[in-house]
C-alpha cells in the first residue's frame, strides 16, 4: 500500500497502439451546430427509406415464423435471407453464387472485421486504395496490418502500380472499392476490372471487393462487379472475396451485409463470427428477407437513384460555378460522394483541413480528404456528400464553401 | 508456373491456430434427427417469447421516429435504449449506473469479443471458471489468451483458489458468470461475491461479470450482481466490467447486449466496436427500447420464471428417480441448466462423451461437459438444459437417458 492513487486495473492490449479514434468521428461532434449544411455524412438520406415496406416486411416475418425471427440463428445467416441475397446478386450478373457461398454479416463493416481476423497476422502487408474507406484502414490496422497504397484516378485503381506492389510485397490481400468508392467516388473501368482479376489469378493474390454503392448509379449501370466478371476469368473466383450491404440501398439500421468468399475462408470467417456476435440479428435478417421477397426493391432503387443523381448534378454544377478553377474533380456517376482537390489557383488555400475549419464558421461542413489515405496523405483533398441535402441547400452550401475559400 | 495445382491465395492468420470449431456446433448437426428430445440447447424457449409485445414495440419505434430506427446510429448505442437499460439495472439494485456508463453490444457475445480485443495481447493470462461458457474460451483464445481456471462448486467460484491464481499470475482479467452460469448453473454466494470484489480492489485486478441469466431465478432472487454489490465495496466499480443481455429474457434474435466498464476501457471498447460492426442494429435497439418502456418486462419475466422453475423441478426429480446414484448434481435455483456428474456407481459409464453418443441412439441429446473446461476437462460431466422441453417430455427424455446409461 502506498500514498499514491491506486494503479488502474485496466491494462490495454498492444494492438490498440496501432489505431486512433477517427478524425471524422471528432468532426461529427460539430455537426449539431444549428443551421449547418452538412456534406460531411457518409450515410444515405433517411427521408428516402421505404418505411412502409420495412414495416410490412417485419409484420410478415412475425406472421410467417415468429420463433425463427426472434430465436438464435445459424452463424452463417438466416437461410431465407441467404437465398434472397444470392438472387439479388444474380440479378446483377453474378452467376453461380449459391446461398451457401455467402454468409450474412452485421453490416459490411463486420465482413471487413472478419477478413482482418481470419487473415491478418501482425506485420502482414495489405494493399488498399489511396484514398480508401477510413474504417477499413483502422479495422485492418487493429489486427496489425501494414498498409501499402495504390493510387486511384477517375478510372479506379492504377493496375500497373498494383502489379508492381503485389510482386514486390506479396500482400495477404488487396482491398478495393471498384464502384463509386468511399471517398473517391471513382468507377473502375471494365478493362481494369478484367486486369485485376487476371493479376489475382497469375500472382495467387486474394482480392477483396467491397461493393456497397454499386446499385446507386445515376444513369447507366456501372461495369459488372469483380464477382460478376469472375466467370469470364478462369480461376478468379478462388481469388475473390466480395462484400455486399443493404445499408446504402435499404437501411443502415438493419445492419445487414454479406460476404462471398472461397469455401476455406468462408468457413474460418464463420467460426470467427461465432465468437464475434454469434450471428446477425435474426429479426433484422427476417425483415430483410421479407423485404427482398416482396419485390419492392427495384422501385426503391429507381427512386433513390433519381434523387441522388439530381443532387449530384446540383453539386457538380454549383462547385464549377462557385469555386471554378480553385477546385478539381471527376463528376461521379453514382454513389454518395464528390471527391475533389483544391488546386490553390489564385492564391486560395489548398489545404482541406484549413478549409474545413473555415467552412464550419460559414455554416457548411465536409470531411477533409487526408485521413482517407493510409499513408502519404494528400492535404488538398475533400470529400463532399450530396446524399442528404436537397438541391437548393446544396447550392447554398456550395456558396458558403466558396465564401470560406475566400 | 508448375504442373501442380495452383497455390491457394488464402493464407490464414496465425491466431486461428489457437481455436477449433466448437464441439457443440458439431453436435447440433445431429439434433435434426426426428423424434429426438433435446436437452442440448443453450437457448430459451421460443414458444415463450412475447411476440405481440415485440411487434407492438417495433410499430411504436417506427411511428415515433422511423428515420432514427433505420439510420446509422452512434457506436455507443441508441440513447433511449441506454436509458432503459440503466433503469433496468437500477431496478435490480445497481446504483449510480448512468446511461453513459454502458454501451450497447450485438449480444453479450460481442461484449466478450470487445473485451478480448481491447485487453488481450498474445500470451496474456486470463482466468475463467472451470467449467465456463464455451464461446468465451474460444473468443479469448482467438486473441491469444492463455487461460487458467478456477474451480466452481455449488457456491460458485472458489475464491481462495482464485486469490492464489491472481497473486501468482497477475492476469489481465478474471471472467466469472456468478449467477446460474452456463454450464454450471451455480449461484455464487453473497459472501463469495463480496470477497471477489475485495480481492479485485486489493490486487488491482479487473473482474468481468457476465450476467445473462440473473433474471431467471425460480423462487427467491439471487444475491445482488457484482455490479449491484460494488457500491458496498469501495473502489470496486473501477475494477469491474459487467455484461448484460436481453437474449435469455426477451429474444436472442434481437442481439441486444450491453457492457458497463470503467470509462477508459469503455472508450476503447467503443472504438473497437466502431471497426467491428459500426453499431448494433438500431432497428433492434429501438424495438428493445420501446419494449422496456412499455412496462411489459416484469410480467414476461414472471411468466418465464414460473415455467422454467417447473421444468427444472421435473428434470431434477426425474434424474433422481431414474438415474439415482449414477449421477450427482446440485439442483439449480435459476437459469437454463442442470450441470451433473456421472459417478460410475454400479459399474455404469462415467464418460459423458460416451453417454452422449449412446443417448442419441436412444433419442435424447445433451452436451458432454468436457469442452466447457479451458483445461483439465472432467470427462464425467454433462450439461442438461430443461428450458425448451415440456415436463412430460423431460420425464420421457430422462427415461431415455437412463436407458442409455444401461
Amino acid at each position: 500500500m502506498t500514498d499514491h492513487a491506486p494503479a488502474s486495473p485496466v491494462r490495454l492490449a498492444e494492438r490498440l497502439a496501432n489505431v486512433e479514434t477517427s478524425a471524422i468521428r471528432e468532426l461529427f461532434k460539430l455537426l449539431g451546430k444549428p443551421g449547418i449544411i452538412s456534406f460531411a455524412g457518409g450515410f444515405p438520406d433517411a427521408a428516402l427509406f421505404d418505411v412502409e415496406g420495412i414495416r410490412e416486411a417485419t409484420l410478415a416475418a412475425l406472421a410467417a415464423n415468429p420463433g425463427a425471427a426472434l430465436q438464435y440463428g445459424a452463424t452463417e445467416g438466416f437461410d431465407p435471407l441467404r437465398e434472397q441475397l444470392a438472387a439479388f446478386m444474380a440479378a446483377k450478373g453474378a452467376r453461380g453464387v449459391a446461398p451457401g457461398d455467402l454468409i450474412v454479416t452485421t453490416g459490411s463493416q463486420q465482413a471487413l472485421d472478419l477478413i482482418g481476423k481470419t487473415l491478418v497476422s501482425p506485420g502482414d502487408t495489405v494493399i488498399v486504395e489511396a484514398p480508401t474507406f477510413l474504417a477499413t484502414i483502422q479495422c485492418f490496422r487493429l489486427y496489425g496490418a501494414q498498409l501499402l497504397t495504390v493510387p486511384v484516378d477517375g478510372q479506379g485503381a492504377d493496375v500497373e502500380a498494383l502489379e508492381r506492389l503485389i510482386e514486390q510485397h506479396r500482400p495477404k490481400f488487396v482491398y478495393l472499392i471498384p464502384t463509386f468508392g468511399n471517398p473517391s467516388g471513382a468507377q473502375m473501368s471494365l478493362e481494369r476490372r478484367r486486369r485485376v482479376l487476371e493479376l489475382a489469378v497469375r500472382t495467387r493474390t486474394l482480392v477483396v471487393e467491397d461493393d456497397p454503392y454499386g446499385d446507386l448509379y445515376f444513369d447507366v449501370p456501372p461495369p459488372p462487379s469483380l464477382l460478376a466478371l469472375s466467370h469470364e476469368v478462369p480461376g478468379s473466383r478462388a481469388c475473390l472475396v466480395h462484400c455486399g450491404s443493404l445499408s446504402k440501398v435499404l437501411s443502415p439500421g438493419l445492419r445487414i451485409g454479406w460476404m462471398v468468399a472461397p469455401p476455406e475462408l468462408l468457413a474460418k470467417a464463420t467460426m470467427c463470427k461465432q465468437f464475434s456476435d454469434a450471428h446477425t440479428s435474426t429479426y433484422a435478417q427476417a425483415t430483410a428477407a421479407q423485404y427482398l421477397a416482396s419485390g419492392r426493391m427495384p422501385a426503391t432503387l429507381e427512386r433513390v437513384r433519381g434523387i441522388y443523381a439530381r443532387r449530384a448534378a446540383a453539386m457538380v454544377e454549383a462547385l464549377r460555378q462557385e469555386l471554378g478553377a480553385a477546385i478539381d474533380f471527376v463528376p461521379p456517376r453514382g454513389g454518395l460522394f464528390v471527391w475533389a482537390r483544391l488546386t490553390g489557383a489564385n492564391g486560395k488555400t489548398a489545404d482541406g483541413g484549413e478549409l474545413a475549419r473555415r467552412a464550419i464558421e460559414q455554416g457548411v461542413a465536409f470531411v477533409p480528404g487526408a485521413p482517407f489515405f493510409a499513408r502519404d496523405p494528400d492535404p488538398a483533398t475533400l470529400r463532399l456528400s450530396f446524399a442528404t441535402v436537397d438541391e437548393d441547400r446544396i447550392r447554398e452550401g456550395v456558396r458558403r464553401l466558396a465564401a470560406a475559400l475566400g
